[in-house]
């Protein structure tokens, strides 16, 4: 017998265990209403362009190369353009498996072990641990209602840069802050690009939920705007469409993505659900984007309601300006990551605020929920189930009912 | 302006250049018979999964778990089971983003820089230039019509050995070997396991092409042999189907998987074209391969009658027991790397050996022409074409019209 413990290269992940299925209450990750996905456009979508197509699927990429399917690229320029102010064409969309592809190959074309990488004091914990995976230290960036603060910014580059540290990248979810739900006004993402030329920092822009702001206009793309030239922009269809498929974009300097193509070694983004969202939001796009925005918007009133309801005014809302979930502030006595634990295991599963932040003790008491996926139903069991265990563990919240206290 | 070359991370690969399209006469690259596409079936089984389960794609993974969607890991499993003696069952079938996607993982979850790793000397070359990139050195395995010597391994490993010398695993591709075409017979498949458990080294058995053996009894995985049970397998949908889908999958002790898995964050395998294979092939799979294989046996029989036409005595052939390519040696003076770039500015592009040898020199003047793409025309014009480059380049072949020696 081969002992393989012993070849196993260092500093592996925990092994995976055996899946056991899905929380029954589940308020974690980035998933959809299965409701809202529409079955039979896509269905349709899908039929008509493996007909129309299906025998290019014979070649790697179609044979259209390793930037992506061109319907799909068309589409996404066009969006980029017309929504977000980004031009630049089909020819500088590359098309990548999901935006986490975006991620890793920016993190594999910048990052060394010993570099500096500015994020947003709560952000996306999946961006925090493929930064330091990848051996490099994350700052970061204070943040409040309107998105990171400026002033609080300029000191920390200022006090890097006379300590000789120039961070390789500045992270930033500009437009519904992922997990705080704020959109950055056109006013700081001014002083941002100022600050990163100013400072030599690249802004890495992901726009991941910035399809699902609720309403009136949304401030440009920080790259489709005066001096955003040089930003790295990531964006999804996992958030917009369904997170199964897979999809998502990169637009960035060529010299950027030269690189990134260069180190996109996967044979190629799946082609044929590149073929069916091209063709199903060619056709659907605003349609179906207002219906899945009105639809979420629905159940954040609900889980909103069922969070005031149950938990008072223990609890501090951030309520978001779009997208697919709240965060929340308990009281000081509160540790989520413990609440987290102890809720999980009576089928609650919740996102603890350490989770999703860069220091860890900073959100200590805070926590995200994700309301797509749960039916309105198990939204206000799922909350009454975690204010009781909450209340058996801390003693909070003392009683429901009375208005929670709402920020942003 | 930021200067991001200084940014950039060290030993990058060289930037990408834009797309220019396919070469005319394409003999490259493991693509398939566009003809051969089941374009009318797969629209079929894809609106009518989607119909059925499309909602489940608002969940990452479709709430079915990391390892992949039911019903393919199931149709996986029996084919494993029924074709290659392979047990186990789905719950150890782990579906990846192309097999590429498992060499991948198997090397991060194995390889470490400095480590040694064995394969056939005439092998795939992008399992070489990922094993180098792990810094890991490539030790060749001699092999002749019949796969890897046998008495050539035990001396390598036994010098190995001597020195110290643990290898972190043996990689070959024993059924259909790319790029000889040649299938390892029982006897030596037997001797191979009894060398890797005497010497402690894993082996990990790509089976990409075995789908596509032409005919007669095939010889069972190493991992369905007695003894194989620590082998680690991995196969893919792009031969059998095509290329442009990105699936494979890898059946390996689960002290393995579970920690492929864990590394396997890439948010999971594209689930449309999961529910789309498992409901094809769980129809139509040995009526799909069955009519494949017609097919690319005609388009071999074509590709050698114009060798053989064109090349005459100076091509020696290593006919394939199945699969997409035909391996071939010339004479002496015919460097392929330069009869490669020669032909590639007339629009032909072939692979030259040395990039599908672990040893460059070793296969100076031999080549790869895979004949699954390009239609019969093609291939006979095609290789024209290149017997006239490689006649002014290097004075053969003297003339065609005589038989071709044949091998294997």
């Amino acid at each position: 017998m081969i002992d393989f413990t012993r070849l196993l290269a260092r500093d592996l992940p925990q092994p995976a265990g055996r899946f056991g299925g899905l929380p029954r209450w589940n308020f974690v990750g980035g998933n959809n209403d299965p409701a809202l996905v529409p079955v039979e456009a896509l269905a349709e979508a899908a039929a008509r362009t493996i007909r129309a197509e299906g025998r290019k699927l014979a070649l790697y990429n179609m044979g259209e190369g390793p930037m992506g399917h061109p319907a799909l690229r068309e589409f996404v320029a066009g969006k980029l353009e017309s929504q977000r102010g980004i031009a630049g064409g089909p020819e500088n969309v590359l098309i990548t498996s999901g935006s986490l592809q975006g991620l890793d190959l920016v993190n594999e074309v910048l990052l060394e072990p010993g570099d500096t990488v500015l994020m947003e004091e709560h952000t996306y914990g999946g961006a925090i641990t493929r930064v330091q995976r990848c051996g490099a230290r994350v700052v970061g960036m204070p943040v409040d209602a309107d998105g990171i603060r400026m002033d609080r910014l300029a000191e920390i580059l200022g006090e890097m840069r006379s300590r000789g540290v120039r961070p390789k990248y500045l992270y930033t979810i500009p437009t519904i802050q992922n997990p705080t739900g704020s959109v950055m006004p056109v006013e700081r993402r001014r002083e941002l690009l100022r600050l990163s030329a100013e400072h030599g920092v690249p802004v890495f822009e992901d726009e991941c939920y910035a399809d699902l702001l609720w309403e009136g206009e949304w401030p440009p793309a920080l790259r489709g705007m005066e001096g955003g030239e040089q930003v790295i922009h990531i964006g999804s269809f996992s958030k917009s469409l369904a997170p199964a498929l897979r999809l998502g974009y990169v637009s960035a300097p060529w010299e950027i993505t030269s690189r990134l193509l260069a180190c996109k070694d996967d044979g190629g983004t799946p082609s044929i659900e590149q073929m069916i969202v091209a063709d199903f939001f060619g056709r659907h796009f605003d349609g179906h984007v207002r219906h899945l925005k009105e639809g979420l918007r629905r159940k954040l009133d609900v889980l909103v309601a069922a969070v005031e309801e149950e938990f008072g005014t223990s609890a501090e809302l951030s309520l978001p300006k779009g997208g697919i979930f709240l965060w929340i502030t308990l009281p000081e006595e509160v540790d989520t990551s413990r609440l987290a634990e102890a809720a999980l295991a009576e089928g609650v599963a919740i996102n603890p605020g350490a989770q999703w932040s860069t220091d860890s003790d900073n959100a200590r008491r805070s926590l995200r929920l994700c309301f797509a996926l749960p039916p309105e139903e198990d939204l206000r069991e799922g909350v009454a189930r975690l204010a009781a265990v909450c209340h058996r563990e801390f003693g909070v919240p003392l009683h429901g009912a009375n208005k929670a206290r709402r920020s942003a």
